[in-house]
């Protein structure tokens, strides 16, 4: 085993064939030629890599932006490596003792057992969980004493803890940081020296943590993971990072007509992202798409409704998918409500009767006008009727209000 | 219990008694007014408080510059109270990690004990050992969890730690920090928790640590402890605070003559400071020396001999103190060694041959008269002759230079 044995070129393919796979839509990987010589040993010895992802298991609603990473799990599990999925529940069950973090309220054993049944359930949609491994940090960490904490602080100093971003900034901004804080970081890194992983992956905002991982384990004298970054998907407003909190997602648990109702919503921009980084289409197919659509050939509508398609099948089945199409033809567009109506800024007042609304945006030409299609029940807001002439509107982001059959507008 | 007691007058007058003793030498109590409640409640209720001296079990050779918080220990035993000495031995045990810091080494738990038994026989000859509590904090800090030790760390922000003095500083200079440098005051503080301490004792240097006692006991419950600092004693130098390190010290465990040699070096500006915190004379007769010092009634060399005197009877007896007296006189005032030999300052180079250096210092009229000294074995350093005209002397700080039976000088 000490001699350096060589791949033969059947193996040198093999490994090059993994590592396009699992580069793909990845951001950053640190460092980079540490992967390849860790599929290189594990294809010569035979021995598949350990790939790690911590789950929080305090919010086991998955949504297509946890798909991204998830995907990535699976295709590390296609070419024959092990998934180790690690909940959090040491951490959860201590909770945050000041009782400011939300993401970091306690649990019970039972909650944490509960969630993890989710997990399973939803991460049963991509990964093969037959041969998906599941760990609980409370098996390590529960059994470190007070001396082993020492220990474990001792590996990390304040100034370097301080960089991390979201620290720094309230460190500067005088906002208060409690000293267990700095424990979360090092518990999710003692996780990959308990569990021996070689690749950790996580989103680009998990970086600190991640080499976190990378330095605990060299501290405890065990062989350095790869941390591999992915891109943290856009939510549906095509701005903020998706999340539950922000209820701009599209839950894999949601109801096909649902999945495919809100698919429709996302700006065109971020479709193509979308299929990549959300769907097993391939590299060719999305970039087919791509010159369709800048060509005219395909109509963006059409590309969408195929993401839409796709993220239906992936979660529910074919006949789904199907009805759900079917589902938004007939309610959304036989309704005329059109996908691409078009957008405009309110500078008025955020209080305002339903006429001087219509006027000022242009949906009719006149005040009087406008009177009489409120009176003819014309006007619609958000697909509701306004009839009452006095009724204040509160205009709000995302708000459509139709004017008869044709005219439309969309609150920027 | 529920209805508020009055002191009777006999009892009042107990109070302010104890309150006048406790009080003096000492630098700040924090807070005053609480001082006297618990000593009103103590005497209301018959039940001694409980005193609190941390002890770090690496450095068990005491000197007097310790003494200054054992005497008031001993003035709380007096009035009844429970002295509680506190055995850092977790912390000594645990070391540090790093291996950064000396006083953090590592200790076994042998090393601990047999410190401990020194610590025992050196306390002794100030406290009634046979009153005196003797804790280890093992004993609480060994049994808390990786979820406790959490809790504990969530009491304290990372910016009021780095308030601290020492923190401070190597933050601000770019020095590391490591984080389990943080829990060595928060184990600090939680023993004055598990103690349910009174009062704590401690040097001016160790306010931040008393007062997370104070913090720490509120977070858990119970009682806060006041804090009392006493002044830090300047070593034989007169610069720097006693410390085995600097060598400036007087051990409590020396010879009866190096203590009287050593008392009679320190500068005469300090000796009141002496009396008053190693020594039991009272505040009146204090008073008295120093009038009589400034009248030129009393000379300083024999107020002097008397804190020589006083420091010898109490760590030997006084028999001892009258010999060591008896020896000092005769080995180096009738060596003639002046004890208020001029100080001079020395520019010139750190190295200097003999004669160039009693020229320099005016010892000698001449360098031709300062060769001829040398020759005659009338040039002295340290009371070792001088008679190599060719030998380097290299200059430092406290060196006494003699020429012939009169002159003398020292290098300040």
């Amino acid at each position: 085993m000490s001699e350096k044995q060589e791949l033969t070129l059947e193996q040198q393919k093999e490994v090059d064939r993994q590592l396009e796979v699992l580069k793909r839509g990845v951001v950053e990987i640190v460092p980079e030629e540490d992967l390849r010589k860790k599929i290189e040993k594990s294809i010569l010895t035979g021995k598949p890599l350990k790939i790690k992802l911590g789950l929080d298991p305090t919010a086991p609603d998955i949504h297509i932006g946890h798909t991204v990473v998830i995907n990535k799990l699976r295709q590390f599990q296609d070419f024959g490596h092990t998934v180790q999925l690690l909940m959090g529940d040491f951490t959860a069950r201590v909770g945050d003792p000041t009782g400011k973090s939300e993401t970091r309220k306690q649990l019970t054993e039972e909650n944490v057992l509960e969630n993890a049944k989710t997990y399973v359930q939803q991460y049963g949609k991509i990964l093969d969980m037959s041969k998906t491994e599941l760990h609980y940090n409370s098996k390590w960490l529960s059994s470190l004493n007070f001396s082993d904490v020492v220990n474990l602080a001792a590996t990390m100093t304040v100034a370097r803890m301080l960089e991390r971003d979201d620290f720094s900034k309230r460190y500067t901004n005088n906002q208060p940081i409690s000293i267990h804080e700095f424990f979360y970081p090092l518990m999710q890194g003692y996780d990959s020296v308990a569990l021996e992983c070689d690749i950790e992956l996580g989103g680009t905002d998990q970086k600190f943590n991640l080499l976190m991982g990378r330095h605990l384990q060299k501290e405890y004298n065990k062989p350095q993971q790869v941390a591999i970054m992915t891109p943290l998907l856009e939510g549906l407003d095509g701005v903020n990072k998706m999340s539950k909190s922000l209820g701009n997602y599209i839950g894999i648990d949601e109801e096909p007509n649902q999945i495919y109702g809100k698919a429709m919503s996302i700006p065109d921009e971020l479709m193509l992202k979308y299929f990549e980084l959300t769907t097993p289409i391939s590299v060719e197919e999305i970039k087919e798409l791509e010159e369709g659509i800048q060509s005219g050939a395909v109509h963006p509508r059409d590309a969408k409704m195929k993401l839409a398609r796709t993220l239906v099948e992936l979660y529910h089945d074919g006949q789904a998918a199907e009805q759900a199409e079917a589902h938004f033809k007939t309610v959304f567009q036989q309704r005329a409500l059109p996908t691409d109506i078009p957008e405009a800024d309110w500078t008025g007042e955020a209080e305002v009767k339903i006429v001087d609304l219509i006027a000022e945006l242009g949906l009719v030409p006149s005040k009087g006008e406008g009177r009489r299609m409120v009176q003819q029940g014309a006007v619609k807001i958000d697909e509701q009727k306004i009839e009452d002439l006095n009724q204040e509107i509160s205009v709000a982001s995302g708000m459509i209000i139709q004017v008869g059959k044709r005219k439309f507008a969309k609150i920027k």
